[in-house]
């Protein structure tokens, strides 16, 4: 934390800083300026809200310097985290190297939509399978998915087809289901503050698939992770799903240099969301290639084979067919980038 | 809905849309126009996700037409929505005419502590008493409140000064609590679409405080009340806290505009909290007063009186003294526009 | 300007960073902390671009600390600056304990439609006229504005009524005939950064109403004003009237919170747009009275006696007789300030 | 324009609506719904304030219809516009299956520099060499260009080693001379509204490179090229470079579905100017990666040999070295589309 003083602040009123920030039990280091004074200020400052020396007669602000994570920081852990995820048909691996393609439906509907979606993603490559058995909806009148039936149908596909499966738990009740039958836990945009559901996924012993809230800060982003860390679970992967702007010709912007600055403070992979993250289904594809372009470590698409029937998102899904060719095309962007797509 | 076509559309294309429109069990109608066709649509567009019409060959856009909200909105209850919440002290009112000042520390911490900021706001008049218990805070290793000891404090200031209570319910088992010692149940910012939590705040005995998401749009806002009134809890209120916006010298952007714009689509109170709307002390003063000026049916003010030594948002609480000025001073505006201050 | 080292940066490293400060001809302060070092810069920093510091081995940021702004600042000047605007009625004093209202057309369209308008403003008190001649519009295919003849029915406004006139100048030329016609030069929010514009007004003799860019921070803003002033031209009054956020309810979201921003920082006075800021009608009133009552120098509110007739903006422009009671009403709210309307 | 009545707006309202509408010249089309009517207006609108009919009673909202850009449009002109650049070592083309490469400083500071970046760039494949001589800077303390000399300079490096050279107009004026030294004439983010500047840009000889604005939206940047084409120069290039938003770890977010977006409704080029976009040098590969790999026409870069020395944005030029490695990987991507990098 720096304080800055006004250009007249007099010496009485810096000394008076300087012993507030003593009384706290830190250190104060006045740097004097041409212009005006700033005190620098070092020691254990997790228990005291510093802010409140704005307040002060001759100060002008308080400006935060260190960053408040830890556990997510490559301080903490200067190498990349690698996420081995087992399944049925062998671990999938999430960071270094590989670059891991989840695709599925956006909402569960029936065993027969997920068998056939399964079939033929699982023909492009794709080792891990998404679908939402609980669905966070704007409207209480929107489809809410089908809960643990939604997870059994899961269930069914991952033996059928071998797949690892990825499901949002919306709650604590829904998310002992979600770990009991699901290979990863995903918190949805909506919930990345949802303190006690963060707590709850990091007692659990899945893996977790975390998504940026639509307005989350980077530092809000990763001390959401650290959350989720701070209980014990380590087995965290990030997920760019899209910012919320002025710009209006997609349903969000998509933020992709929070690829490179995420992987610049952090040891945690990051996937991208480029279903969510455009809400359009011709963006799909181009925005897949450059978050591979990027660096990210995966993407989660939501693919459905009969996109007009869908009873969610169908507006964002694209074809099977459509994610071979996507599949194929971020195939050869992660050669440039000297990763393999699992 | 409304289907806009291209401009190069063939009468086959508009045909194929028209008769995809109707076998959704709705009804299509083509408005020709000199450029390019539109095609509006009518009936009950509850169960389907229309936005895929956007791919058929031929279309352009699929614009949303009529709003989703029912129960919250005046074409469902056209007169003002005005709540009596019941304390020792008798009803508060909160709608109509009436004012609602809430008032009280960001963060419960000794009852002492409450029990003389409470002493000292009840002398301005306000009525109701705020204080968090559970504190959803950014880091894992802020202070994160006493929990239920908090809501037993906040009891005694209840019984010792009359008060009604406003506290925030961060899941569904602090609610539980919640409902038992409070007045009014707050659900934060952070957890405006935690939709299980929406559920259960609707099935709750008490008034609900319902604050705007960071980046909620309007609409959002709306159908996040529509939660609760869904599962019978009439006794709704909003409350607009600020959004999060590029402009960096608050904490957050204060939108007043939406007080107006709530008063128009829904019969609902709104409440401003200018603390959390503005971040900053000497702001909280000019908002208050901009607040009811623009028709605010309350203010949610932090107030403290040792802000120096406050363990949550220190930096944003004023001082007794302050708030009496501050009640002064929205009390005669409050005049202008024939209301008075509770 | 701070710079903040890794936490295992080596001392080598924090040498270097040392050295090269030093050898722009600054002095650097390290400040060893527990956790990691960060260092001051104290010096004339105007003539470097001290953000390349950030690469060098070692450096995780580098935070700016003092502000950029001089003549501006409450630094330079400490009491308000209060501006005489001579007319042909006698002066408009803009700032200190008054509040101005400027009224009139979006655009300048006919001689009748101006005199019309001015007459019933000027009977509700507002003593400055606005018009624009010169209209700057999204679309080529728009109004583009009247130009000198569109001057001309202003000096005809000014001279009949006696108000001072206020018009936006969006280019060099254009500016050379506002200055001449008008009384006060207005810069749009489209143009706050063109800065040979700006630096035109800064030469100009006429005060300068600068509006607030669409996306423009507080510094920025502050800035723009900057090159106003040193070219020489100190009269210069600023103009929130919106910026562009995710809120999509409004065309603009009104940040009101900038007037006591802007009060703490700077000596200029600061006007509030609530037409543009908002762009419907209904909420010019309420929006109204919230800026007064935050402590705005003035209003400026756009007045048509016919809006379905207007050739720009009719949605937003209010009924003289609704004008009438928007200046009572704000009237009222001034006094409660101890200021007055003129 | 699409006109939406209230649930209980009467046949007497809904009438009214219609007569107004067809007092405007066009015709009106209501639709009743189960709900509301909507009424779909069709005819030429250009002339007409249409959200006008939002304050007549019974009426909830109006919500545009058709876009307002004419000669930008995929309806003006199907295929893809593919610009041809006549440079003194032969045409650069951009657009098509053409990827162009933009490279040089931010500012021209010497002869010495534009020809040491020039030798090194050219060595990497780029044709066109950008540095701009006039500089709008937020601070009028700031280092604003060298002016006509700086254009001289470039003049030097076009005869010396055959580019094709880019640089900024920032008023009339200057772009008089960009146009005589230039081959390409760019009009900067800050002045994407400037309406005269853009007019003057379409009476230039020279294709023109244009800016998005900091908060443009999609509608606004392309009827900002509509300026320029209905003046009459066809040879325009968009540039994304970044928007403002809340997201504070960049300097903007770089908007990179605005790519497929231009192209779905434009025939117009468009470039991604990677360095602007994120303020960050570690940034500005990821992102040219993702540039290309979502489908931009080109990139234009900040490549500086002494970043640290730069008299402004050293913090977001790379080194050529870099730029060389950067021209690679994007070689490499553009291959996978099927395109070349020239």
């Amino acid at each position: 934390m720096l304080v800055v003083m006004q250009s007249h602040a007099t010496e009485e009123q810096i000394r008076e800083v300087c012993k507030r920030i003593e009384s706290l039990g830190l250190k104060a280091h006045p740097i004097p300026g041409s212009i005006r004074t700033a005190i620098g200020i070092t020691g254990n400052k997790d228990a005291v809200d510093l802010g409140v020396l704005e307040s002060l007669p001759g100060v002008v602000e308080c400006i935060p310097v260190s960053k408040p994570y830890k556990l997510v920081s490559r301080d903490a852990k200067e190498e990349d985290t690698v996420l081995r995820i087992p399944t049925p048909s062998g671990d999938v691996i999430v960071g270094g190297n590989h670059v891991a393609l989840v695709a599925g439906p956006c909402a569960v509907e029936t065993e027969t939509q997920c068998l056939a979606i399964a079939e033929r993603v699982k023909k492009s490559g794709a080792r891990l399978f998404r679908g939402g058995a609980y669905k966070p909806r704007t409207s209480p009148y929107s489809f809410q998915g089908l809960c643990e039936d939604g997870l059994k149908i899961l269930a069914k596909v991952r033996a059928t087809h071998g797949f690892g499966i990825v499901t949002e738990a919306i709650d604590n009740e829904s998310l002992d289901l979600v770990e009991e039958y699901a290979d990863v836990i995903q918190i949805g945009a909506r919930n990345m503050q949802n303190f006690s559901l963060l707590k709850r996924a990091g007692r659990a012993k899945k893996p977790v698939l975390l998504k940026r809230g639509m307005s989350a800060t980077l530092d809000e982003f990763l001390m959401a992770a650290e959350y989720i860390l701070s209980e014990g679970n380590y087995n965290v992967m990030l997920c760019e799903r899209g910012v919320r702007t002025f710009s209006d010709f997609s349903r969000n912007t998509l933020d992709l240099a929070v690829v490179p600055a995420v992987k610049k403070r952090s040891h945690l992979p990051i996937l991208v969301d480029p279903s969510h993250g455009t809400g359009k289904r011709h963006k799909v594809l181009p925005l897949s290639r450059a978050a591979v372009a990027v660096g990210a470590d995966g993407l989660i698409v939501e693919v459905h084979h009969e996109p007009e029937k869908a009873l969610s998102d169908g507006m964002q899904s694209i074809l099977p067919e459509e994610f071979a060719a996507l599949a194929d095309e971020v195939r050869q962007i992660a050669a440039v980038l000297h990763r393999s797509v699992n």
